[in-house]
């Protein structure tokens, strides 16, 4: 169990045997008596480790025929210019949906390619809820949106229904729950929440993708150069594949995203049901809209704060504390985070009432 | 001293401490109780090793007032463009000097952003010597030039002298010599060799390029966007730079980069004098132009292979064999190898005279 109940919002709690088997790798790693951060990336047994990393991926999220899976560096942020300049394309047109800050950050990169619509957007009441019930445009190269918002604690329950191809930025929720990948184009995800430690992303990309007209893209933010050389274009970060692998191993040693996905509705579920049963509490994201990795909530009485966090903090509980766009508390329920963790924040806020 | 003699050309060598102290920080960061991989970034803990590694970089490199030190990440690879598309200006001209394998491709990524002049090669003697006597135009926007070749075993021995402004890719040296920052407008480097475990780049630069008329780029490429927000626009690559800050501070225990010049010119005159003394062997790159870094030499008889392979395999010796390009042997000679180290190499190759 978990010595500190870790809510941090990224990069976040990671299984302990992973942790532990990372430490050893470092020390030492597969019996070469040389650490894995002085290897050659091209030596065999780091070889083995990507190839590894990447069936895993292929493996856990079902993945199918026709698409190809890669690491990368730069996180999501780079990943916003990336997936803007591989999928442009005739129509040197793009449409986006606006579910907060990082789609916003998207928005921004994408006019580096192309003109960009924003089809949906829930900016005006905070992005406290997915927009609903938008037309998407047909003559565009492709739709993208955050299937999870760490920041509003908002998650889009359904894939959108679209005609063009479809771009995601599963950043936060990759590897929380089922999903199919064959509707998506291209799913781009920072390791450092599901995955593994910060220093890797996720490209997942479908290879027709590569047959389309595209405009001249840089070497190293085609995602066909890195598809081509296996992840192996020029040196990867090693530590942080390394590490994504061995918890890719964790998430199917206990049932894969299905087991896993069953732990963080439960986790979900019995933390919301303490914020609206208990008159303390308000849940800040529209109901339906509630994501089950980041649960965004305020005190309805301002008065409470100084005890309630006093009363966290003596739990051991570690970075509930809201984002300054929202305020209040945020805790951010990523898969390593076991359910008794979640059970001490309940029964804090249940102890509030009688404080 | 080192279990196995690690020649590797990088990812490479580090100093045992330093790997034990990266080992425990993965089990227990700064006594948090939480892993060094799953705390926030933005947590003060971690912002102090970035403002530490940050601090170290000026202090052993000597940067001088009116420069700034980001770390980034896409190794040199993305350095290429980025380097460019901060760079280039009014002239939207570029000056290359092309030394080798890395020197052509940041050449390939240059002419993404303007017009490229490649005022000096080595290529048609497969990079065997660096160009010397050639012009340098002055309507151009920077000269670049890579200060070591690690496939070839070349390097720079003064910075070329140039009124335009000048950019180097230094990820095979930094740290390993002084050098004279005030000299430069740019310098990157990826951490691999030197610096600390891959998936951090360093970049160093004169804080006037940022108020030149510049093309422009995209957030993620500008280096500014990262300089302005210390490290921390995204999440940055957490465990490479944790790792780099630890290794910056092992340099300065042992006296900074002029007592590591000294041991790196102790290491490269004990094997250089053996490849000039001992009739089996002969050096690849031309004698004025020979790297500290990397040694690249051949067997005069290839008749020995077999042998001299059997011989640096039984002395624990590991990752000397060249690179496909140049064929033969490459012995990486990095800060953290040991002059045991090389005194091993050297005693294997005196022992194949007498096998």
């Amino acid at each position: 169990m978990a010595k500190v109940h870790n809510y941090s919002a990224g990069p976040c709690i990671l299984p302990q045997e992973v942790i532990k088997e990372a430490a050893d790798a470092v020390l030492n790693f597969d019996g070469l008596d040389l650490s894995l951060l002085e290897i050659s990336h091209r030596s065999s047994n780091f070889v083995s480790v990507v190839e590894e990393a990447t069936f895993l991926v292929k493996e856990l999220l079902e993945v199918p025929e026709g698409y190809s899976v890669c690491f990368m560096q730069g996180g999501a942020s780079l990943g916003f210019l990336i997936s803007a300049f591989n999928m442009i394309g005739d129509h040197k047109k793009s449409a986006y949906i606006n579910t907060g800050t990082w789609s916003d950050k998207a928005i921004k990169e994408a006019h580096f390619v192309g003109d960009v619509e924003v089809v949906a957007s829930s900016k005006e009441s905070n992005f406290n809820h997915i927009p609903k019930g938008f037309d998407i445009p047909t003559d565009v190269d492709y739709l993208h949106y955050t299937s999870n918002n760490t920041i509003f604690g908002t998650q889009f329950k359904e894939i959108p229904s679209t005609s063009v191809p479809l771009v995601c930025d599963m950043s936060s929720d990759i590897f929380s729950k089922k999903v199919d990948i064959s509707k998506f184009d291209l799913i781009y995800a920072g390791a450092q929440k599901n995955m593994g430690p910060a220093g890797a992303t996720l490209y997942i990309v479908k290879d027709e993708v590569f047959k389309r007209n595209r405009i001249k893209i840089p070497t190293m933010l085609n995602i066909e150069t890195h598809v081509k050389k296996e992840s192996m274009f020029n040196t990867p970060p090693v530590f942080s594949i390394y590490v994504s692998m061995l918890n890719l191993r964790h998430l199917k040693s206990i049932g894969g995203v299905e087991a896993q996905q069953k732990i963080n509705e439960e986790k979900a579920s019995l933390l919301y049901a303490e914020i609206d049963r208990n008159p303390l509490f308000k849940g800040v994201a529209a109901t339906e809209d509630r994501s089950t990795m980041n649960v965004t909530f305020v005190l309805t009485d301002e008065s409470k704060q100084a005890k309630f966090d006093e009363l966290w903090k003596a739990a051991n509980i570690s970075g509930i504390k809201g984002h300054r766009s929202v305020g209040g508390y945020r805790a951010s329920m990523y898969n390593a985070l076991p359910v008794s963790s979640v059970q001490v924040l309940v029964d804090v806020m249940k102890a509030l009432e009688s404080a």
